[in-house]
């Protein structure tokens, strides 16, 4: 269902029934479902029943048995730079500004190109779907590239146009104008939609904050924003603007439901009582904020103030894993750790930020997010009975708390299979990857040129 | 070389290479051997050099290919509760006393047998050998049947003998008697060792401290003890005694080299000093920290310290993963955000904690934890050349911040092949996991009845 000119399949058209063990809808709260199974046609949600009753109602139905199966709604990866998989591990233990300054952005400097674009976003997308994940939000450069690499390995993403307005970036209109004309391209895709993505409040100016909040209002798009991320960010704003960086969006009228904040680790009550007055929605990426140092988000308050919680890995060069089964298990461990309340976002929830959550934030909660009858059939089979996993009490605390990739079982985007047993299923996809496998040793040499100096296995090549 | 009567195998007194791209010692600190190899005799490892060379020395040697691989030593679980894999996920998002109270306490007076112990441990062996762990310190009831399952499972263990005094548990003389009985059973066996492990300061008293210790002396034998886990028993200590746990344990004669003392999550300065100047380990055991929301050990300052670190997952009660490729990425992300220095732990520093810093913490680095001529053949293959992972920068960060289980590919115990992609490798083992696997719904219905009126998916069945 995702590809721009989908081959005529007339498997397409019949139905095709999932008869996992346990059905972990998401919505409603806390269901979980033993022995039901659903019903996929033409990409959709069709029906939910027991298995007996889904046979019945379908006779002409093919089947797919998942024994030991809990079957579940894809993930929503909320904040990633897919591309930057071609940088992963290149930047290691090093705080905030020297890696920026050292290593990340003197490799954007050498390597980017749409090429390289392309190949570090497919790879990602290839390992995101391995992983469960049926959708995520990137931001990046040439999103067209972004967009192109997802419809070939078949992940629904919200493709995100950085703008930035610093000395030696591209003109902010110009990126501004990449963003649009990739909208204007992919319009109508349903497996893609394009974001605005303002890169931070600290490097885009008041003008085209302004301009961005209504172009995204008269185009109906969504906005992602780095906001909070480091203490000195909040710092450098009240000393700059008079504001925190959450008090500025909000006169600059860029706070709305449309607006997806991505870390708000350093918010204070105040912020979050901004931030949930005007319906935003928040990407906690919990690996990413441990490994710079930047802190821990404040998820407890801001559940308790009703703000709309996603998940995100932020991208291969501060997470280094494209995950988001580590990832909701980091962020319902770390919620309890931070907050000092072992309650705090138990299993259920951290599962609704990673699937639900997500969804809402992008706006695409009437399409995905949940096993619903009429969305989308994106979905992860995740086995539970192995002796690893041995016994089940829960199948949502196996997922959130016990299971990893390694039991990722099979994966569904639009009812396609597209990952099985951590390989890509489809054809078209696998050779796109095999054709990037050939040439990662050429990005690896180009990128090791520039930080071979400081690290000790490159220099010893 | 683990089996109390080992089947003769002719094969065990040739020669074997393993010839992976990459190999990690561990020590010399941050070395990365590109192109090595090595050769395993007698279960230890007999030769490390180049490929080539090696061909060259051992012309007549068997040999394991391991392209895109890198070697390491074994992870070493430094604290666990094995049995309690029968209760993985049955008490989740609860603080620690209500998780003691009204799930695990219960659920122990329920179902705690000779039995329970060995299939427990064994499931949890089992978990961990396949995830790459060769060696784990146990700290639970009935030591001897810890010490079987470990047997039947192939992996070297340090079984500890839980010794308590509070109303309802068994005579404490008792509970070490059993300990030493299972020292004199197994002494001589190169995989086992017993450890005297008494709960914690505020579940013993001084007299039996003060023995354990002389005890311990006189048979050389290690001591683990849960010491400052939480804020509560540090203020109890006080209110108590007059003095902090860890000073208390100065007090008694505990602190030694000998001494593992288990979480360390709320020490301060002068107990840091105390554990830096009696040469004690720490057992630092993250996802449990945070999952029981105890809080954040303090790493940067132990290692600043000159503390020996090792890094455990706990029982899978508390953790629900005993997956240490897991827990050495927590443990450096972790570091890095409650220090907000994102240099704390690096990667290599992390793994030496997961290996060789465990092995020290049981005085048993002589013999494992590194890839050092004359040491036990204990290693973990982990396959760096998936699309997932790629490309590799560092094979130290891949593992560290990149891996997971679902990369290992084969796993030895002293030099035998325990375990091959997520599958235990030998035939009694995977017999015996077969047999566990059997009862494991019996297991789960029993432990279910406790618990079934607070679980919302076990109160539909």
């Amino acid at each position: 269902m995702l590809r721009a000119r989908p081959p005529p399949d007339p498997s397409m058209a019949s139905t095709t029934l999932l008869l996992p063990d346990w059905l972990i809808p998401v919505e409603p709260d806390r269901a979980v479902l033993a022995g039901h199974g659903i019903a996929v046609r033409d990409g959709r949600i069709a029906d939910i029943a027991p298995h007996a009753v889904l046979r019945g109602r379908h006779p002409d139905a093919a089947e797919r048995a998942l024994p030991g199966c809990a079957l579940l709604p894809g993930f929503v990866n909320l904040h990633t730079h897919a591309a930057m998989s071609l940088l992963r591990g290149a930047g290691d233990d090093l705080p905030l500004m020297a890696w920026l300054q050292e290593r990340i952005w003197p490799l954007e400097r050498k390597l980017m190109s749409a090429d390289f674009v392309y190949d570090g976003s497919a790879l990602a997308f290839a390992e995101m779907l391995a992983g469960g994940t049926t959708c995520c939000a990137d931001m990046y450069f040439h999103p067209e590239e972004v967009a192109r690499a997802a419809l070939s390995m078949g992940i629904r993403a919200a493709v995100g146009g950085t703008v930035f307005e610093i000395p030696g970036a591209p003109p902010a209109q110009e990126m501004l104008a990449q963003a649009l004309a990739a909208h204007e391209k992919y319009r109508g895709e349903p497996g893609l939609r394009v974001m605005l993505a303002p890169h931070a409040p600290y490097t885009v100016g008041d003008d085209m904050l302004r301009h961005l909040a209504a172009v995204a209002e008269e185009a109906d798009l969504t906005i992602a924003i780095h906001l909070h991320e480091t203490r000195q960010e909040v710092q450098e704003a009240l000393a700059t603007h008079g504001m925190r960086p959450t008090e500025r969006l909000a006169h600059l009228g860029l706070l709305s439901p449309r607006l997806v904040a991505v870390h708000g680790v350093h918010l204070d009550s105040d912020d979050i009582a901004l931030l949930a007055a005007h319906g935003v929605s928040l990407a906690h990426c919990p690996a990413s904020n441990l490994k710079l140092a930047s802190g821990f988000a404040p998820v407890a308050g801001l559940l308790e103030a009703g703000v709309n919680l996603g998940i995100g890995t932020d991208g291969a060069a501060s997470n280094n894993r494209l995950d988001m089964l580590s990832e909701l298990r980091l962020a319902a461990l770390l919620a309890k750790g931070a907050s000092g309340d072992a309650r705090a976002l138990p299993a259920h929830r951290a599962l609704h930020a990673a699937t639900l959550g997500g969804a809402k934030a992008l706006g695409w909660d009437r399409e995905i997010g949940s096993i619903t009858l009429g969305k989308y059939a994106d979905l992860v089979a995740i086995r539970l009975d192995s002796a690893r996993l041995a016994p089940v009490f829960d199948p949502v605390s196996h997922v959130v708390y016990a299971a990893g990739r390694e039991d990722v079982e099979e994966v569904w985007v639009g009812g396609q299979s597209v990952a099985k047993k951590l390989q890509l299923a489809n054809s078209t996809s696998k050779s796109d990857l095999e054709r990037i496998m050939s040439r990662i040793s050429q990005w690896r040499l180009r990128a090791a040129g520039v930080i071979s100096g400081t690290n000790t296995y490159l220099s010893q090549e």
